[in-house]
């Protein structure tokens, strides 16, 4: 419980410093969300690193992304993904019905409006995770009812 | 080993966004040291009021600074504080050997400029912490063999 709350916590802190040091104009235009994604990226890279050090090699890109919707999200989020679905044609849909840095927020409707900026980060932390283990992709994140969320990983073939 | 390796580079990178997205002067004034001092703060904070939900209520002072050391020192930085000194009359030195946070910087004198901006955050965690326990103070911290580090807290007497 205490490493979840030191996580939480700075993700919220985070959050709040990108967008309170953000110059005007750049709340809209979508920098915040990128900046969050970026970091994200930086710190999947990192951690895929460390997690993949001991494990046999990957199978194939499903092989891949079972690791990432298990150990991967356990390690980060303290639970697995609830539900994984592919198209086998690329598209991996990862559903969690309790993200944990959306529990925070209250369920309801009323700010659903602010849970993109809460995604930014866990999208980047995927396409930075896969990145590293020679998946390329592009990950976004929807919300229909807190807190569960889907994040969608596009594989990008080279 | 895997949450502190999240902590630890979701920390690096809070530090390398506040350090770059700085403006002009503010790095040479210390404003980025205050900026990361304060989200540790308020990370403390809300770290402190989870931790001793179930603790029985602290005797003293010297009790409250011995649960810093021990308990919350080890959920933040997976060990204890090596050595805890106070000379009982307000100030409390704090010495951890092996400062999680330094680890990754290289032993020696060749980085130990930067060891203040890898422990700005930290001083705010302590300060933050006591805060919420009643105990206002003042926390700096002093490099002199990495990645030994000590803490110094000064209690401010309300």
């Amino acid at each position: 419980m205490a490493d979840e709350a030191l996580f939480q916590f700075l993700h919220n802190e985070l959050i709040q410093y990108v967008y309170k040091s953000a110059e005007h104009g750049e709340m809209e235009n979508g920098r915040c969300i990128t900046k969050l994604e970026n970091m994200g990226f930086r710190v999947g890279q990192g951690l895929i690193e460390r997690f993949t050090r001991d494990t046999a090699r990957f199978k194939d890109e499903l092989d891949v992304m079972k690791f990432v919707c298990k150990d991967f999200w356990t390690s980060v989020f303290k639970k697995q993904i609830d539900n994984l679905r592919t198209n086998h044609q690329g598209i991996y849909v990862l559903q969690d019905n309790k993200f944990r840095l959306l529990t925070q927020l209250s369920a309801g409707k009323q700010y659903l409006e602010h849970a993109p900026k809460y995604l930014a980060f866990t999208c980047g932390l995927v396409r930075g995770g896969l990145a590293n283990l020679g998946v390329k992709s592009i990950v976004t994140a929807e919300v229909s009812v807190m807190p569960a969320c889907k994040f969608q990983v596009m594989i990008q073939k080279m």
